[in-house]
This record gives C-alpha cells, structure tokens and sequence, in this order.
C-alpha cells in the first residue's frame, strides 16, 4: 500500500491494521478511547519496595511483555538498564519495551537484543540502539516510532497496552505521588509517563528521595501508582542537557539563525501576545534569543513561550518578556529551578500539549516555531529520524506536534552537513509533511511554501532573501560531495507514525552503501 | 433484599442492578473503567459561544439527557437555576441532572420538577429540593446520594453516564482551560468537575471572565472541553461561605470542641507529621482552632491539613504549623487566595482526595478528623442526611470518605439539639457506618467504638471522662422531648450510596407525623 506522500507502507504490524497517512489532519476518530483498569489500594496497604526484582516479581512481569520508561534524564538515565539487567538476570524474555525516547547511554541494550530479552521496541532510539536495529533482523517487528503527542495518543488509544510502567521519579512519597522537579537529582517533569501510570496494568515508581507524604506537584498521582520502589540511583542530572544547549558560535548557523528571527520579525505575528517554541538545538537558541531581543526592544510580551524550558526562555519570562511558560520537559537546570519555584512557569504534559485524539493542543496556539532537520526536500518534507545514510539515528520528539500546531513553522538547517546536502529531491524518511512546514531558512536565503504566498510577500517587502529551494538546493550543490548513497533491504526495520496514529513512512534496513 | 447493617434495599434502580453495602472495605472492583470518548478538535476550530442557549443547541442538549454541575459557588450558585431555567424555556423536559450538591439558592429548581424538566436526580441536596423530594411521588427514580469520592467513582465506573458537563468557571481562556482561583468572581477548587469534563460526552465551560490562553492552573482542560461560554456572571463568591464558618460561641459547642481537641492530643497521633482534616462546621473549627494550639504549643508540625479550605488552616499553614495544605474546596476567600499564592496550599481534586476505586486516596493518610452528624445510634452508625422528622435535607459531602480513611475519626455532636436527642436507638438513615467510627464526643463526656479499647484505655489515662453511648444517651434523655416521629410510605425516594458503589441505606417517603 502506499500513502498520499507515495510512501509504501505494509497492511499490519502483529496484530494491529495499520492506517495510511492522508494529510496532517485528515483523521476525525471517533467511539471510544482505550479503557483503563479498574484498581484499588485499600487503607493500610503499603506500596513501597525494596528492589526492582522485588518490584518484577510483584508486578508478574513475564516473558512476552511491554514494559514502559520517559526519558526525562536522557543521557543521564540509570533506570532502562537497570531493570532490563535484572530482567535478564531473572530469566525474562520477549519484552517489548515501550521508552518515550532512549540515548547513546542506553547501547548496553543491544547485547539484550542479541540474547533475546528484548524483541520488540517502540519509541524514539537516539544513536547506537536505532544504528543497531538499522542492520536488520534484530527485531520480531518494525521499531515504532511516534511524537511526544503520537506516544500519549496511543496508550489512550489502546494501541499499545502496557502491562508494567517503570518511572524513575526524582522524588515520590510512600503512597506513589511523584515529580520531577523535586528531590536530590531533580530531571525536570516527568508527565511524560503520566499515561503509562493511568494506563498501564501496573506502575511502579522507582525512587532515589522518598520523602514524607504528601509530594507534590502531582505529576504522578498516588492513585495510579501501584508500587514504589526505593533505590540508591536512577539517573544523573548533569547529563540532561546532552550538549545541546550551548547557543551556536559558527558564524553560518548564527547567520541562519539572524534570518529566521528576522522572518518572525517580518511574518506580522511578532505582537502582542505572540506565542513561540523555543527549542534546544544550536541553531534554534539563537533565534531564540534573536527573537527575545527583538521583542524586548518593540516592548512585545509573549503570551506563552512553550518548552523543553531552557535557561534562555526562563530569562525572558523573569525579564517579562514572557508571560508564561508551558513545558514539559526540561533542558537545563535553570529550568527545573524555574519549574520549582515560579508559578508561571507551568508544567504541562504531552497529553495537553500535543495529543491529536483530543479537543485540542496547546501546540494549536503557536505563532511560530523553530524546528530542525537532518534532511528536507523540494516538497518541504521533513525527515529527523535518519540521516542520509540511510540509518535510523534520532527520534521524533515534537517535531511533528510542534509543525503541525505553529501558524509558522520555521525549519532551521545548513545547507551542507560537512560535504553532504541537506537539501535533497526526496527525503530518506519522512517525518513530518510539507504540508505544515512553512518556511526553510539556510546561510543562502530563506524559502517559503508555495502554499504561503502572504509570508513570501511580506518577506520579499522587508527585504529578506526569499529563493526557491531549488535554487538554494543548486547553489548548494557546487560545494557538495554526492552522500553515500544506502542500499535499502526489503524488511521494514521502523514505522514512523504521524501523530494521528497512521503510518506516514517507513525505515528499511540498510544492507549496504554504493 | 437487607444489607449487612439490616437496611431494605431494592433490586434495581432503572436499568442498574443494584449491590448491597457489605462492609467499608469489602469491594474488590477488576476489570475496567468505563471508556472515554474518543473526540477531537483540530488546528483552528473556535470553542467560543456567547450564550446558554448556543451551547444546549451545539451540544445537541434534549429530552432525557443526564446533565450534571458542580457546586463551588454553593449558595452564591447563579448557573444551575440558569441552565435549567434555559432547557425549560427552549421545551427540554425529562432531564436528569446530576449536580455535586444543590443548596437552598436553587428551590426554583421545584418548579422545574413539577413540570417535568426534571425526573430525576442523582446529587447531593441541601435543603428545600430535598425536602421536596421526600414528600414522594415527584421523581421518576429514587435521587441516588454520594460521597464526593463515590461521585467520581461512579463516573469513572460509569455507574452515572452525563451527557452534557456545565462547568462553572471563574477563569477560562478561549481553549477551554479553566480554574476556580483566579478571575473577577473566584469560587475555589472547580475540580469535582474534572470527572465531569473527562468523561462527558460534551463539556461546557461557562465563564464570566474569559482571559488570554493559557490560564492556569489547568482544573480543567483544554483536551476535555467542547464549548466555552461567556456570561456576564456565574456565581456570588461572597455566598460562598454559606456561614458555616464562624467558630461557635455556644458554651456547650466549645467543650465539646474542646474534648475532641483533648482527645486527639491524648490519643498518640498528634505528633510531627500529623495529618488532619479541619472541616468547617463550628464545633470542627473550634476544634482544629485548639488542635493548632496544642501543636503550636509542642512545637509539633503536621505533614498535612486537609480542606475544605479556611482561614484557620490558612493561617496555620503561614504560621508553619501545618507543612502542606491538600484542599479540594475553599470554603472562605483566604483559603481562595492561599490556593492562588502559596505553592504549599495543593488543590486536590476528589479522584485523589477519596475515590474509592483507585490505588489509594488522601483521606487513607488522614491520622485524625472531625466530622458531624444530625443523629448517631448505639451502634455507631452515622447519619448526616436526615433528621428525624425523615426529611431528606443534607448530602454527604466528605463525610464516608474521611471517616473511613481517618485513623482516628471523631463524631462532634450536642446530645441536644432544641429539645430533640441526636443519639438514638437506630438513626433514620446510616450515612456512615459505625466501623469506621472511632469516637463520638459530646457535652457529656465521649464514647469510643469497643474496636477501639487501645484509644479508650489512653483517654481513660488522660483522665478524659469516657463513657458508653448509652449512658450518654440515658443522661440526655432527662432533657429530651420525644421527636415527632416521621411515617414513612413505600416509596423509596433516595439511595444512599457508600463510597464503594454498593448500597448503605435508603431514604422513604414522608407521608406524614406521629
């Protein structure tokens, strides 16, 4: 079957059918969501658990079973290998682990995928584990990958049932109420798996700060919560930030960055109540901040700047350029600080901020984003998930969510990687359609979709560099060497959702490179 | 059919098979929640209508529809009348409505029964609606009682199925998101509608101070909520109260409060991390009033203090002798503010705060709490719904939640009230069993449940006067003028629900007085 993108995607995966993506808002669902299990905790029974193997074998965790984690301590996570050890050291198989994303720190995993214990993944795989499943025959079925709003999506949906949840919570009290931005090595919100908790047939909360009952904010109710179990780590809060956050010192990203300010600037949206993503890459602080001074300078006051916080968007929001701050998830401790202490700045889960199968987003209220890519193409597709190598290397993350939702979507991109061009005919893998990507800003212009006549106009009336994409594209392709090109498998290693549960493309398994 | 306590039940209510009260902890609920529905709004969609009447057409609001309220505002309510006032005028009728509780500000809701636009309710009723109610004859099904954690429960076990949610709203913003703290009339916590707003096939916001997205905290939803709708007002804050909130100057009151207070220092709880429930009667306050002295005085900090919010409890939170206030109303506008500016005074909403069938509720870590009653009997048991003239004129309001999860539940009562006894042989209705009972203090001395001899045997240590009920009803008797008997029909006009979903009593027709 192919989809409206020419994307061929195969009928099932297991059990489930599998829908065709039609356009980023072409699904109305209706019936049902996914019903919820009907628990109870009576009075005097106590939750807390000296161990993770005590926490398995209570739970009943066996062979067969999808096991969940956030990710909210990225490369600083303890928890996923963990409990994945000490499954294997138990004797358990077959598990379908269902992580919001996994990191570089997690590539003991493969060895897990080797001997079995772990068949099956879906979530975001950053790095060696998606590298690793690239290679093929690794799983039983394709990698499912899904956005921060797809993954709230599908558990509510009923597409993946999750027998345990295992969430690390940098604090928790004895009856399972738990955050993220408390205790010893706060990680920032932890909401992510706020789903996995209502959802799940059992949810464990793992600890390293039980403190005294109550602990609060809820981001994890107690009445969720079937166990807490208290250990000595679960993850290193210095490694959150992964590296991404230092604002870009090369002189062509701060250029790209300068431009795609200066199309905010242009757009017409900068008033006023003008609400913005931040992001986190290099290119996207910058612009950022480019954006931030330009609101300080014409007295413009956001209405909302939406997360993963940053200490950059806390400045604004402490300097009242700001009045708000939706996030949910922290990329810096100055935003977990933020997160604790100032009341506008707002915890928010995936579920309100990105979930398709709901009476809205607060994505739907953007303004205007800046969002990366590893490749975009003359249709404005955009891929983030594999590189031109053919290899499955990163996540969805909000991509989607964020560029569907934004009444101007910027994507922020070189135009060479190295030697490689990031502007090609036809991306890898489509991650997010060009239907919702409004404008291409690169070191050589900027380029608007044809669908955007007014943005084009007013770009062209402030003087801005507007080009086609071919044109960047062929200017571009004087300095650019051509890319390695992959020899694809016939076996789908990875399906990429859109976010509203259909199959927008798949990953193939790179058998080799010309 | 007879319960465990010897109360005639009936088989059925409409199409539901009814489950007999077996004890406060007997029911094991499995398998699932009820569902949700599966809705979405997309990119763009406007929630915004500008009356009632747009809402009840866009809703598709008709005849035998459940519609349900909550009852923030309580005697200052201006929505319920108007809602329903609106369904007659437009030719609704058969409604059942299903509102947190009803006060004496919606008697005009009688001439909707008489009419027919409502044949049936399930909710608290706190006043003349019940009074009426108990003449008989005047709804289509017996009215079905709740706790406010069974309330959630039940919709939640889809016991209860509503149709159509109004929600008041003292600030939204066009999206839908909505809390009780802020705006120009706040009322309190508006969480007992956040079941409603789930699980409702439409949800109505009503607001009369619709402000920039996002307002926060996020009580209720954008995700949850259809239709927002502005009116020019919703509810008088300065109602709120309803003067219940004055610490009580009858001599008799205050030693009552008085040994309450004396007991619970007596009994070995009140130590660091106490936790308590103040409540808002004039005996409880009274007794939280010297509770906070005694620990003041020991330099004893309680982990939390449990609303319905006060002034009181506000105060000692400021004070630093309560470390977390947990509060799912407000009952006076300090407690309003304190929600609004300190991070330590938690809303809560009654999923968390007392549902039966989730993994644990806030009441199960209550260590004390005082509560009252219109009569107890010999065996305990409490009644708060009726009097004994067998009008149905109170709900239940907190009252199974906190007894059965309080270690140490106290019952503040007059033996007197007027000339007629509160303590009798059997009590017109049990509200709350007396298992879950643990002491009932009167102006008389106080009586502790046989369960209990490890709390008789301290207060008998503290030198505290303990006696049986029955020599405490015997005593009062002297002074007592026979109560005018109620004759009871055959007509069950209300169910009283434990917090479990099964069956603890039912309320009959008044046909007339001995």
């Amino acid at each position: 079957m192919k989809n409206v993108l020419g994307r061929e995607i195969p009928e099932r995966l297991a059990e489930r059918k599998l829908r065709l993506f039609e356009g980023a808002f072409a699904t109305t669902p209706s019936g049902r969501k996914a019903d919820r299990p009907q628990k109870v905790v009576k009075l005097g029974e106590n939750k807390v658990l000296s161990s993770i193997e005590q926490a398995i074998e209570k739970t009943g965790l066996s062979d067969g079973m999808t096991i969940s984690f956030h990710h909210s301590f990225r490369q600083g996570d303890r928890l996923v290998n963990r409990v994945i050890d000490t499954c294997a050291r138990m004797g358990i198989k077959d598990l379908r682990i269902f992580p919001t994303a996994l990191f570089p720190v997690h590539e003991p995993l493969i060895r897990h995928i080797e001997n079995g214990v772990i068949t099956r993944i879906e979530g975001s795989m950053n790095g060696p584990v998606g590298a690793f499943v690239s290679q093929g025959g690794k799983l039983k079925d394709p990698a499912v990958l899904r956005s921060h709003g797809g993954r709230w999506r599908a558990v509510e949906a009923g597409d993946v049932k999750i027998d345990v949840a295992f969430i690390g919570a940098p604090q928790a009290d004895p009856y399972g109420n738990a955050n993220g931005i408390n205790g010893k090595t706060p990680c920032g919100p932890i909401s992510f798996s706020a789903v996995d908790a209502m959802y799940a047939e059992r949810t464990v909360v793992v600890t390293n700060d039980l403190a005294p009952y109550p602990v609060y904010p809820f981001e994890i109710q107690q009445g969720w919560t079937d166990y807490v179990v208290v250990v000595d780590e679960i993850g290193d809060p210095d490694s959150i930030a992964s590296g991404t956050l230092k604002i870009t010192r090369s002189p062509t990203r701060l250029r790209i960055a300068r431009l795609a300010a200066d199309a905010v600037v242009a757009s017409g949206y900068l008033k006023d109540g003008f609400n913005f993503q931040g992001g986190a890459g290099g290119i996207s602080l910058a612009a950022t901040k480019f954006v931030g001074e330009e609101m300080a300078k014409g007295g413009v006051v956001a209405g909302f700047a939406m997360g993963g916080g940053t200490k950059l968007i806390v400045d604004m929001l402490h300097q009242g350029t700001v009045r708000t701050i939706l996030d949910g998830q922290a990329f810096d401790l100055a935003a977990i600080a933020s997160l604790r202490d100032d009341p506008n700045h707002v915890l928010m889960d995936p579920g309100h901020y990105a979930n398709y199968d709901s009476r809205g987003c607060s994505t739907y209220m953007l303004d205007a984003a800046f969002l990366g890519a590893t490749e975009v193409d003359l249709d404005f597709n955009v891929n983030v998930n594999t590189h031109s190598d053919g290899l499955l290397l990163h996540g969805i993350g909000g991509h989607q969510d964020v560029a569907s939702g934004s009444k101007m979507t910027v994507i922020t991109i070189p135009t060479l990687r190295g030697r490689l061009p990031v502007i090609v005919d036809r991306v890898t893998t489509v991650t997010t359609p060009g239907e919702v990507v409004d404008v291409i800003v690169t070191e050589r212009g900027l380029a608007v979709n044809p669908k955007r006549k007014d943005l084009a106009e007013r770009f062209q009336g402030a003087g801005l560099p507007v080009r086609t994409l071919e044109e960047i594209k062929q200017e571009a392709g004087g300095f650019t060497q051509p890319p390695r090109k992959p020899i694809f498998g016939d076996e789908v290693i990875a399906l990429v959702e859109w976010r509203d549960g259909t199959i927008i493309d798949t990953v193939r398994r790179v058998v080799g490179w010309e």
